[in-house]
């Protein structure tokens, strides 16, 4: 009853406006197959769960296609975050920005102890802003505190420090990482769906309306915001960091 | 000054009817007595601080019967969170459910540090889901993350891992909890009563307002929800395993 | 980039009318001032950061001066917590009430580690309420259920303690209280600016419109509270009481 979901978009598993789509619908198809109980969600890329937004849907590209990739973002959060099945998070390598936001849309989230790996919602490094919904579900996990210093320090947390801020639940060696998370999916079902469920819906619901009643607006806000000048030179340098980076 | 209110309802303090009613009028008398500033509330019963609500009152009942009760649930809690009284829970036993929602409550929790005592909103293990304002009062105590994960595993926290979790504020030997919870009072006790209790009123006056709004749906909710045969016949299941393992 | 603004009224730094007047312009100032992208507050008083509002401007005045008074608290805080540069509170002193806003309203608050000073909103101990936005503040450092005992006690939590309570981010020495503070700075500004402000007013939003759009009747809930004969009579005893330690 448990599904297991490998992102494998290699080389950095980039949410890119395909890999979205198909996230979205594998949830909506397990959603659907009352067999599933469960989904742990990890990364068969090494050293990476995932590096969040593909940059390349952000530029250069028409308003038109940022409104489809937003919705899609919008469409893949609205599954997971409000998901009845028990997910979890089995996080084998780093996971800035939009891969955080996977990690912390889950039930659970278990992370390799590699102090190499670190996770965040590092968006204002690259010039840009979380969301109000991606700083919602964050808010939800850590508070507001530690949400607040962390979204505008744009910090990526090595996994202790992860572990320490509440952002991740547990660390584990990366070997043990996948029997950890069956283990606590084990635990997770254990507990009768239908309550759960209810009891997941009661806590998330209002972060879950609060875009549901704004997503036209936020789809709005996301085109009008990278399409200015300003913002694409942000991303256009972030890209060359990163091509030069790599060779 | 002080009040000590010891519930006494053997075998393990279930929440009846009956009980529920002298409880809330027990805090109505002493609201309106201008003497009594502060209540202690422990339990004569050994073991168990309170069982929570009493399961015979939601099973094989009229709907009249189901309302009557869900009214009493909420009034004690009404009385019990809005309180200006200063009260302090001594948790000298296990305290599941309704127990622990009584303890919530408080202004301060104090717990006999016995790992074999067990505190937490257990609801989802049975098959119910916590009401709104269980879960309002539970946020509002050890934030939403903690509450996120603890109502949906239905947990039962043993005292060391509730004070860990800060759901309860303290952990002392069995023997010295009632010279603490005086300690405590007395402290409390030592601020101006006018300013304390509008402070309070601040504090928790958005989770009140809430159910106070929503108090006759809310009942319409548990009554259809208790009414269901499928729940009928959980409640029963575990009527009856609670029985096997008392004899 | 980076202003520094030192508190300097002595015996206690008490925030005046005049004080809090100041303060506001001068934040107005650098606000308006494109090169300045941060502040530092700290208090050239010794072992003294602010002792809060300044209680004389509270006894014996007449009900306009009340509502210039707290129309000036309110615009100071609107200010420093809606500011959009970079705001770190050196925190040499003891804080109490008024003056620990002013810390809870900056990005960081770094504190001199000296357990003989102290911080906190310990308005109950006088006999009055901290104002629902000096609560809002609070919650969103150190969440509810943190706000709701140390508000209710009126506690001043020694410096140690404030940090362990997450109210302060970080303890040094006071000899190296503002390398640190320098530091802590350069760390934030290093961030693009607009990204950070961007996320910063997200954050902070919802509770800078509470008081926004309750303003008038903040105002005149003061007045109407610090007019009473029994408020004028403890704060006439706290004052008494405040020179008698002095001499």
């Amino acid at each position: 009853g448990v599904a297991m979901m490998k992102l494998k978009s290699p080389p950095v598993n980039s949410l890119s406006l395909e890999l979205l789509t198909e996230f979205a619908i594998s949830l909506e198809k397990l959603e659907n197959n009352r067999a599933c109980r469960g989904v742990i969600i990890t990364s068969s890329v090494p050293k990476i769960f995932s590096s969040g937004l593909d940059i390349t849907e952000m530029c250069g590209k028409s308003v038109e296609h940022y409104t489809e990739f937003w919705r899609a973002v919008q469409e893949m959060w609205l599954r997971l975050y409000g998901s009845s099945m028990v997910t979890v998070a089995a996080v084998n390598g780093s996971s800035p920005a939009g891969g955080c936001l996977v990690a912390l849309s889950c039930d659970y989230r278990i992370m390799a102890e590699n102090p190499k790996f670190s996770i965040g919602l590092n968006e204002a490094q690259l010039g840009i802003v979380a969301p109000f919904w991606f700083k919602d579900t964050f808010v939800n996990v850590v508070g507001h505190r530690i949400a607040e210093r962390s979204l505008q320090l744009g910090s990526l947390h090595p996994a202790p420090e992860a572990h320490k801020l509440g952002l991740v639940d547990e660390l584990v060696p990366e070997e043990k990482l996948m029997e950890k998370a069956a283990a606590v999916m084990t635990q997770w079902l254990a507990l009768p769906d239908h309550a759960r469920q209810l009891t997941k819906t009661m806590m998330r619901k209002a972060v879950v309306d609060r875009l549901v009643a704004h997503r036209e607006e936020d789809i709005k806000n996301f085109v009008t915001f990278v399409s200015k000048e300003s913002i694409q030179k942000s991303l256009r340098m972030y890209m060359e960091m990163l091509k030069k980076r790599k060779s």
